[in-house]
This record gives C-alpha cells, sequence and structure tokens, in this order.
C-alpha cells in the first residue's frame, strides 16, 4: 500500500524509542518526517539513515512542540507531504509524589503529553481517515492501563492516551473509515527517559529496574503492531512480554 | 471533625451538580466558597443558600479558570481561608466524531477537565495533606471509565480524572496522609451538561436518555461517597443505582 512518496512522521524523534522507530520505518522504505527539537540530533540520525537507505527522502522538522501554535503550524508545514504514518512519540515522565511536584513540569506534562498528541491526532484523522493503509500510533505506556506509585500525574496522562487512542480506534471502524488508530504501551524501555523523569543525569536504569527492554527492542514490538490489525501492543509487566489486543478498556 | 471557619470550596458552582452540591454542604453547616465565571448566578445562589442557613460565611470567587494563570491566583487569593473540602467540579463535556471537533473547544477541554482540576488538587495537597477531616473530590464521569460513542476527548479526559484521583488516593494512603482523595462518576444528569456538548440550547435529556439523574440525585450521591470511608462512587449505567468502592483501575 506504501507509494514511492510515502512518509512517517514521528514527532521525539532525536533519541529513545523515536530514533528507533525511524530506523524501522526507513528499513521499509518509507520517507521520514523526523519532529523534534534538538537539530544536531536529527541530523546524525538522517546521516546515519541515509548510509543505510541512500534512496530516501528525510525531513528535518525542528520545533518546540511545547508551544501550541507551533503544533498547528508544523502540521500545516507538513501539507505537501503525504503521511501515511504519524507516530506520536514526544511525551516525559515524572516521578514524584503530587504533593512535591513542579507545577511548571506538571503543566507542560499535561501539554506535551495530551494536549499536542490530541491536536496532531485530530488533524491528522480530519485528512487521512479514509486513506487505505494510514496509521496513528500513539506512545502510552503501561503506566497508561495499571496505576505505578509515584507517577499519578503521568500515568493518568498515558490513561488519557489509552482512553483516547482506543476510542478513536472504535471510532473509526464505526464509521468504515480506513485509517487506523493504535496505541503502544512500553513498560521500562532504557531512554532518556529516566534522566527526565528525574531531573538527574545520573539515572541509571539497572538500579531501578531488574528488567527494562531497549529502546531497539520496543522500537520492534511497535513494527509488530503496525504490521497487525490489532489495536493495543501492550508489554506485561509480569515477564516482560509484549502481547497484541483489541482495546482493553469497557465500551 | 468540621469547625465553625472551616470552608468547602466548590468550582463550577453556578449550576448543574456544582449548585446543587453547594445546597448540600450548607445543610451540613459548612461555610462555602463558590467558583465561577457568573457573578449573578452565584450571588442568586448565595442569597438562596443563605434564607435557610444564615449563620453561614458564603465567599464568592468570579474567575474564569480558562486562564492558566486565574488559576493559581485564585488558590492564593483562598489562603486565608481553611478549606475542609475542595470539589473540582468545573468541567464540560463535547459530542463529536474526533474527525469534527473544533480544535479550540477541545484545548479548552483539555485545559478545563485536566489541568484546571490538576493544579487546584496538587495546590491543594500540599497545603491540607496532614488535616484531618480534609476530603478532595474530583468529578470524573461514566465516561471515565468506559469508552462512550461520540464523546471520545471527553471520556479519555475523565479517565485522566478517575486515574489520577485514584493514584493519588492510593499514594496519599501509602504515604500515611489524612488527607482523603475521592473520586465521583455520573452517569447522565439533566444539567447544561448536554447544551454545552452539543452547542446547542434546545438540548433535550429525554429525548436523548431514557433515564437520567437530576443534579440533586447527583448531588445527594456525592454526599454519600463523602460521608464514606471509600475511593470512587460511580453510577452503574445498566440499572442507575449508585455504587461505592475502593480503586477501581489496576495497580
Amino acid at each position: 500500500m506504501k507509494k514511492a512518496k510515502d512518509y512517517t512522521c514521528i514527532t521525539g524523534a532525536s533519541a529513545g524509542i523515536g530514533a528507533e522507530v525511524a530506523k524501522q520505518f526507513a528499513k521499509l522504505g518509507h520517507n521520514l518526517i523526523l519532529v523534534a527539537r534538538r537539530q544536531e540530533r536529527l541530523e546524525k540520525l538522517k546521516q546515519e539513515i541515509l548510509t543505510n537507505n541512500p534512496d530516501l527522502d528525510i525531513v528535518i522538522k525542528v520545533t518546540d512542540l511545547s508551544d501550541t501554535d507551533n503544533v498547528v503550524e508544523l502540521y500545516e508545514s507538513l501539507e505537501k507531504y503525504h503521511i501515511i504514518t504519524l507516530i506520536n512519540n514526544a511525551g516525559f515522565g515524572n516521578y514524584d509524589k503530587v504533593e512535591d511536584q513542579d507545577l511548571e513540569k506538571t503543566v507542560m506534562l499535561i501539554h506535551l503529553n495530551i494536549e499536542v498528541l490530541t491536536i496532531l491526532s485530530t488533524l491528522y484523522v480530519r485528512d487521512y481517515k479514509d486513506c487505505k493503509g494510514a496509521q496513528l500510533i500513539n506512545l502510552s505506556s503501561r503506566g497508561g492501563y495499571m496505576l505505578v506509585q509515584n507517577a499519578v500525574t503521568y500515568c493518568a496522562s498515558k490513561f488519557y492516551v489509552s482512553a483516547f487512542t482506543e476510542g478513536l480506534a472504535l471510532e473509526l471502524k464505526a464509521n468504515h473509515n480506513q485509517l487506523k488508530a493504535k496505541v503502544l504501551a512500553p513498560a521500562a524501555t532504557k531512554t532518556e527517559f529516566g534522566q527526565v523523569a528525574t531531573d538527574s543525569k545520573a539515572y541509571d536504569y539497572d538500579e531501578h529496574f531488574t528488567k527494562y527492554h531497549t529502546s531497539k527492542e520496543m522500537a520492534q514490538f511497535l513494527m509488530e503492531l503496525y504490521h497487525s490489525d490489532k489495536v493495543v501492543g501492550l508489554v506485561d509487566v509480569t515477564n516482560f512480554e509484549f502481547h497484541l489486543s483489541e482495546p482493553l478498556f469497557d465500551h
């Protein structure tokens, strides 16, 4: 279903799961639109991908999605591309008790994890709802299906993402639209997530988790979800196995 | 546990469930802080409550919570009061397919239902976490536990409220704090909700629902939750009965 001029757009593409997902879609032969704040990282990733896939068109969009105006502007700047896949991967976490959470960081978390994802999803659904092969994949978390201690607001933001995406998937199906909406729910994945969530550069995954996935493993799980006809791809926290399923919330 | 100078603060108090909840707490002898945009409605409610409860102090706060700056300012302006109960009731719904939802209304929904509730909850938890008898009651919805057609973003916002409040309740309990966090999940309730959600003054509950509760009934359910030691008060959509329970999400 992919055409030569099809693009996969990934937000938060400069590192972690986003960067690995970019490499996976390059392997499939998709042109890429990579969105993030850090230009240098995006340029480096672009060169790395082009080394192995010299025929691809890789577009870099340096933007700070923390400003709502930039979100709509970004989307409008992409009108000339045929975006066959949109991956809403930008987001961050916070490990603090509610009483200790910084208000500014909390508002930014709600903005990035919820508002930006909702705006981009809504605009994408409007334009691509009847496009065969189009997929919207939103990054949630295992914490978007299960409350985790010391991460109340983060989990709540990911419950939003899970519910929004499952609800959208059901709506698109009920209306016989072509676009598929899917949600990925990773458990602990070794990225910059831990550092940002704790405001500490020294965050050590081996110290905090007996088991975690690498970004590359998680990107491979995302591709399993992409190739499947299921709505949810979720890591089981008891054995770290990856499971595909229909929507999990009551409806 | 209530003292003469204890106040119950209710956001979105000018109409619907908020106004009826104000009357219920007045019956218990609580002084009130009523927050809403519409001054005339608040003044009318204040006079109505004072007729039956002339000894209460009823404070009116006219503010538009759609501006984040106003939210923190509002909370700071209440520092002189001892707020034994905070009811985050302000919020609204939207009935539209995702592809049809107005972006500005959607951003406002996220802002009011999620961000304002989170800011006020966080500030309240900081100040009252060790206050015996203090309660934070957040208004979710049956749609905050079950995906409902044609209300994807609204439901997702209420999944956030349910998850945030359940997670906070578990956190406060684990840390042996005195403050109780609780979540109310109404099903259809005849208020201005339907008009706002459909942008239509002619919205008729009898036309859309075979059964619904009145605001007064829902306020009475909220008081059941208030007087209980449970975390969740939820209306069963099959029989419209009200049930109290411990947190419902996995944790």
